[in-house]
């Protein structure tokens, strides 16, 4: 297969990376240290693994950037695209070296020398492992998250970004599509979430992120994974799954009820009422969205609908997430949350309604914030899926 | 299929976090406190997801532990085995919560209501989102990582964990044997490295972690992962994959050479020689292998007869690292680590030889180390496989 798939021009890090170092000496920082993980790959385009040896991008505000890697890692990080296109230095560490104590030179060096009393920024995801050893090697600054500057930057998808998640999107509606169409019945919930792992793949994806299979009374947990519970006819399946393409992550629920093929094993009234709420509530909040809406008001349109029917203790977590290179980011769809959306923001619309015991729903789609309103990067139908198999 | 797969009893749990209180008591820290990761799956049986809400095992030394979790999560958290068996009570916080602050809280209450100057342990993998909120809501008190505790429990595996261990690696080497017979010539390091995703998951793996496909000059990149580069007859490939049974990981490497059934296209004899040398090197550390023996020896005995052969400089990563709920952990297997082996550890033997830029080769097994020498858990050839396809 011929990939067509879209990709971030190299030039585009060395922005993000000045873009980056801009803002944080506009706040004041001494350095940016980034550790591996969604910064690092948005920054340098490196998605270097997360194991125990320190891989960190240095970006000090007052000095040059460089890529601090361990030895046996230096090859893949100097293909990395600024790295291969030479805007961004790979300085290797040897087996035994102290590389937090090379981190604090290169940020020392660049700061003439101190960083007493500076402030330095950190990765959110950066290790207590790696931290705790900076902040001993920096001892006297005063270190702080990067997300309110790095966030600043991921926040708003460029068409590159949005390319991604759609194709993402659509890889993740096939899946529900096969799934939905094909034998659940007398299977456990984690045989099902491994058919959607391999499917995620098959269509597309780089890796199967997640696979939430929750059958019968496990419809009504949100986060419930997936069992050795085996699905029977007569139940709801709430199915939440998601991949990524190029690091950018899909991220759909649909609710199924199994018939098995007879109309006897068809939802009962209360099912029915309770998923036609949410689907209003699901319409509801998407349609709110649009350039200068705050979040809170997205969350308050998928609220009032489910409260108006006395359904509100059973929907009791936020309305979504951002997504980009990390499955959840900014910004969150949550009440209090009144920071405008932007054009080119992206994030989940996902009210979900659970009777704890008995059963439950949710309906998920990736949207993106466009000029004039909502775009929905998910197309599958968003109904409840009646399943003959 | 009817697992038969190997199981930790709930006791194990209640016991596990019993002995890390007390060690914590000992070594005069106040809590201990863990974030999600191997270490609360360690002592809590909970592979809880690792998304921005803060889950965490809080084990204060003078008070009772609690599972602090949001509350779209407590289902699942109520039902990892010590839980579910009553030892453990879960809190759950609401969205809008500081759940940094009852963290904080819970640690206050149990220490008297006050930690100003006490040490608090913190899981290696915590990361900065969480710490350096929970330094805020702690303040005063001396934060530092909790390996020094959690692994001196962890450095050595029971048997129910060895079970597992062992389940992982035949199921990898079953991999590495349907891969080398099968078809390479032509195909992406990327292609292969999907199909072994695929097979790692079809013999059993729970999940696929890694899966190094390094062909012709890519072999001597050690963490090279997988390229769109297509491999050809004549060259070399590394193979390095794993996965994770129960929470256990498998990771095996072997070399191939892929001649595409024709013998003008066979290794050339430096590369034979190489192998020969490697292979002389990773039994020899293998046989280095029992209680007492330090890991430097075991490294050093992986060393020697490369450097005899003038491969020193082409041999620059450490020889092992442990293995367990997390792809590389203590013991490592490297120059200085003095530390004796003992019974019940668990750790890979894996050296190399890289010519940068030409080619390589790694052989890797996991072993245990036995009460009377090695237990290698790999069973497949460690030779050099020639590929027909």
């Amino acid at each position: 297969m011929i990939s067509t798939r879209p990709t971030i021009p190299a030039d585009r890090f060395r922005e993000r990376m000045t873009a980056a170092r801009d803002l944080a000496a506009e706040a004041g920082f001494a350095a940016i240290l980034v550790g591996t993980g969604a910064d690092m790959r948005y920054l340098a385009g490196y998605p270097a693994s997360s194991l125990e040896r320190l891989t960190m991008l240095v970006i000090p505000t007052a000095g040059d950037w460089a890529l601090v890697t361990p030895r046996l890692e230096a090859t893949p990080a100097r293909l990395c695209p600024p790295a291969a296109a030479g805007t961004l230095p790979v300085v290797a560490w040897e087996e035994g070296d102290d590389a937090h104590g090379l981190v604090g030179r290169v940020v020392r060096d660049a700061n003439g020398g101190s960083v007493t009393a500076g402030r330095i920024a950190v990765s959110d995801d950066l290790p207590a492992r790696h931290l705790l050893r900076l902040q001993e090697r920096l001892a006297g600054a005063r270190f702080e998250l990067a997300s309110p500057i790095l966030g600043r930057l991921r926040i708003v998808k460029d068409a590159d970004e949005i390319a991604l998640l759609t194709e993402a999107a659509r890889a993740a509606d096939r899946v529900v599509a096969q799934i939905a169409s094909g034998r659940l019945v007398g299977r456990t919930e984690a045989d099902v979430a491994r058919e959607v792992n391999e499917r995620l793949v098959a269509e597309g994806h780089d890796h199967a992120e997640f696979a939430i299979v929750g059958s019968g009374p496990n419809s009504a947990s949100p986060h419930h994974g997936a069992s050795d519970r085996v699905i029977r006819v007569g139940e709801p399946i709430v199915l939440d799954i998601g991949g990524t393409i190029g690091g950018y992550g899909s991220d759909i629920t649909r609710t199924l009820w199994v018939t098995g093929g007879d109309p006897a094993n068809a939802p009962d009234e209360r099912f029915r009422h309770l998923f036609g709420v949410l689907q209003g509530a699901q319409a509801a909040a998407t349609r709110a969205i649009r350039p200068g809406v705050a979040p809170d008001a997205v969350d308050a349109a998928a609220r009032r609908p489910i409260e108006a029917e006395g359904y509100g203790d059973a929907f009791f977590h936020r309305t979504g997430h951002g997504i980009g290179l990390e499955g959840h980011e900014d910004p969150y769809i949550i009440v209090g949350n009144m920071e405008p959306l932007r054009e080119g923001m992206a994030f989940s619309v996902e009210p979900g309604i659970y009777l704890i015991g008995e059963y439950g729903a949710r309906i998920e789609d990736i949207v993106v914030c466009g000029p004039d309103g909502p775009i929905a990067l998910n197309e599958a139908p968003r109904d409840l899926y009646l399943v003959d198999g």
